[in-house]
């Protein structure tokens, strides 16, 4: 296998990855991992609405955060895991429309510290209009200092 | 009724209408609305966790930013709705626990603008530990402004 | 005279405004104002500097904040003043170099919100860096709402 | 000598360290540094205000990351350098007074990552009145990875 073929099946490995637990739930599904680069979709039913009708700013921060953090993960070390350190996200125009689409690329990538930005979409009548621009920092943290897990 | 019973009543209503859509699919529960001051929890289950069985930080944000929303909303002129303008949020340990406890504060009231401080904990072995604090700024929007929602 | 020379009077005007008091004495000096974008630049002199000989983050955020500012006053509504309501920044590399420069740019256009994003970036050896990435809201408020100052 | 003297000598060099530069040049001054918490001045002159008589937001922002930044190296490991890494800072009225204050305090110490929240108000006819909140990320750095500055 060549080397650009590893490194694909890394990434296609990635995309199934971040699709589980909550995000699965959510209905996140991935359309594109690049080194550096990740593209996301929701599609918009009854349970992502907030009490006017529109999106939730909950589910544009999901799909922004997660989206940045896969982002990340295609740059990150080998043997880390992507944590986010902190966000900051503005909604810019209700969410209102059948589709959510999130790009997120690496700004500046780094060993221990990415910072990312994802800008969101909303798609509605086949136009397509931001409803929110986020500014993420993610940490690579090596996997063996992550305490399992005991939630739940 | 006297005008306390009818504030009560107000804000009872307020927390009702917290939860529909997408905070009652993600278990957001009110525990307490008094003016200016908003306390609701989330009980962890897996559908809330991420690939390395943490919370994931889109849940850890919905709670954050709905229950700053409805801190806004006991403060906010009558006849209007709030929306989210833009948030920060640090993550500061991993969500390991069975429940998430967020307690918001209003800390600027405004009558078009109010920023809030939302602080989130999770509880774990009958201990709070806090796992993100946000800084919010929310808008007071007059209801008749809200195009109505065409979503999905 | 022309509507577009009233027009470039008016940035011109507010292009002259932006320098004085904290912006002329940390050097903050704009060389472009459009609809929408600014440009600005500081000469880096010793007295900019931190513990460790960078550009300190003040004068990176103040250059930031600054620029978006008159970024969105030339998009404000007349007889409007404009007030950062919030902001955050990324500071992506240490400042070390000759000169910043800062690239503003309304992402948002609004009666009363507006949102800029701010690039900075430091000359060195004729090169650009991105040092800094900054996502700021700013208000206009009627000039007649803001209280006269008594400062000092 | 005690470790207490020790310890405090080491706060006091860190004070000292404090004003340089453009802290200095703004005119810094810090009158309290314990482990973890960290408290500073500047006295408001007329060279801090921005076009409408207030302070400008630069000034209030350089006094909260230069605050933050030291409570956090109150904490830091020996032999490191701290670094800005990103703030968000709410600004929550105009600064109209004689002297900005400023309280910081870490949130979340950590051996890379710390995170800091400062306060800081404005000091009118006697009166504190809050004019702005943030929330930073630090990031302590050995001193042996920073490379020597060739500013200016």
């Amino acid at each position: 296998m060549t080397e650009d073929n590893s490194e694909r099946d890394r990434l296609n490995t990635l995309m199934r990855e971040s699709v589980q637990g909550f995000t699965a739930y959510v209905g996140f599904t991935p359309v594109l991992l690049e080194p550096g680069r990740c593209e996301a979709i929701i599609d918009i039913a009854p349970h992502h609405l907030q009490q006017d009708g529109y999106v939730h700013a909950g589910v544009i921060t999901t799909l922004a955060d997660h989206a940045a953090g896969y982002a990340a993960y295609s740059l990150a070390p080998p043997g880390t895991r992507i944590l986010s350190v902190e966000f900051k996200i503005n909604l810019l125009a209700p969410g209102d429309g059948t589709r959510l689409i999130c790009r997120s690329k690496v700004l500046k990538p780094g060993r221990r510290i990415l910072v990312v930005v994802s800008e969101v979409f909303v798609e509605a009548d086949g136009e397509e209009k931001m409803v929110a621009k986020a500014l993420l920092t993610m940490a690579a943290v090596p996997a063996d200092r992550l305490k399992p897990a005991k939630n739940c």
